[in-house]
């Protein structure tokens, strides 16, 4: 018998429902771009970031708050939003006390499923504010669920790495009775001298995708520990820092 | 541009309507235990396996077609059938010649699924036929896909690994476009030299399951390689060897 709390890495948004998350800490993990971003724009001092599922909403929201609107499609800045989805873009100069109304397809999904299932608490999770992260979980001592935003629902790499870095710092401290975890601890082991070469010889989709649009200071970016340390919590239809 | 087929692993049955099956062979995995007994029972002989969804339909058809029938609840045999899940139970002198009327949760149904999507062809793999599968998959110049039974949709390590096993045996002859292929033949390769000892270390859900039920045995057994090298393909209900 032990008391620690349990820790699950869903691997997809269409395996989420397999976990109990009303009692849980959900970490929305999209490693490409969404939540590095989110990230770098609240650590940038955005007031605020508001995720929205569709383009035309944050087209509206954007007009409605006179927020920044963001949000690409295949890899081009959306029709009609302004930015895109480089944390690269939402530097201090530009993002410090505004409010970022950004569209995302894989995050934005699993974190409206994660509100629609009751978590206890979502937050955002990336390699930019792993460490804050991993304190936020150690401190709150609830149960947790890695949740990888994947691509349209297919497992990725980038993803279940972080899932796995975050168990190798602190899944000591949790019960872990889930395969799953162990993948991503085994995967972030192998990789983690270097994660980029790791994510290049693995053949990634996403990175391929993504190198393809000339993104690979973004890859590199996104796959650095705590260049953003803030932790982004939604609350009230927001990603905020207290 | 390369005209290799493609190789998809899916990790899950709640993740098998992203692929597309009608053009591709697909092997149902699920080493503990029922793929691996499949495997033994026709190497020993039998006439076919009939994998059925459940208890009362196992016990309905043993009766019409004087099959043996076998299958397990919670690592018991399940009321009203005469064995279990075991390959030990299913030796030459006991099998030959006979019918054998299965009944698993995850195997069947993922095996159910696969025919409802309209697969090319369905074949079931384990350690136990590694050699045989991978034969099979070379010669037949198709797109495969490694599906894996998991635990109630739950991602799990030995099915992940038996995936990552034929990746690394055959991936090249395969365009691999997928991720999850990536982290099973990652997985393989840390685990390869001693997958029992990874399975404990892993502290895998499924394995300590067998492991309470006394099984240890049955667990060597299904993580070795080449031990029933037939190759059992489904047809008209039943799988059987050509």
């Amino acid at each position: 018998m032990n008391n620690k709390p349990n820790l699950y890495t869903c691997f997809s948004p269409a395996l989420l429902h397999l976990y109990d998350l009303s009692n849980s800490v959900v970490v929305i993990i999209d490693i490409f771009r969404a939540t590095s971003t989110i990230a770098t724009a609240l650590y940038n001092g955005a007031r605020s970031v508001i995720p929205v599922d569709s383009v035309s909403r944050c087209i509206e929201l954007g007009k409605q708050i006179e927020g920044i609107t963001a949000g690409e499609r295949d890899g081009k800045i959306a029709e009609g939003l302004e930015h895109g989805n480089s944390p690269f873009e939402y530097t201090r100069e530009f993002i410090e006390g505004k409010t970022l109304v950004l569209t995302t397809t894989n995050g934005t999904r699993l974190l409206q499923m994660a509100l629609d299932r009751g978590a206890r608490e979502i937050i955002t999770g990336s390699f930019s504010n792993l460490s804050v992260i991993c304190d936020h979980l150690m401190i709150m001592k609830q149960n947790v669920i890695l949740g990888c935003a994947a691509w349209k629902d297919r497992v990725n790499l980038e993803d279940s790495l972080f899932a796995g870095a975050v168990i190798s710092e602190i899944g000591r401290y949790f019960s872990i009775n889930c395969d799953s975890s162990h993948m991503a601890a085994t995967l972030y082991k192998t990789a983690k001298n270097n994660l980029f070469d790791f994510m290049k010889e693995g053949d990634a989709s996403h990175y391929h995708r993504l190198m393809g649009f000339g993104l690979e200071k973004d890859i590199h970016y996104c796959l650095t520990p705590d260049l953003a340390n803030v932790l982004p919590q939604y609350e009230n239809g927001k990603l905020i820092v207290k």
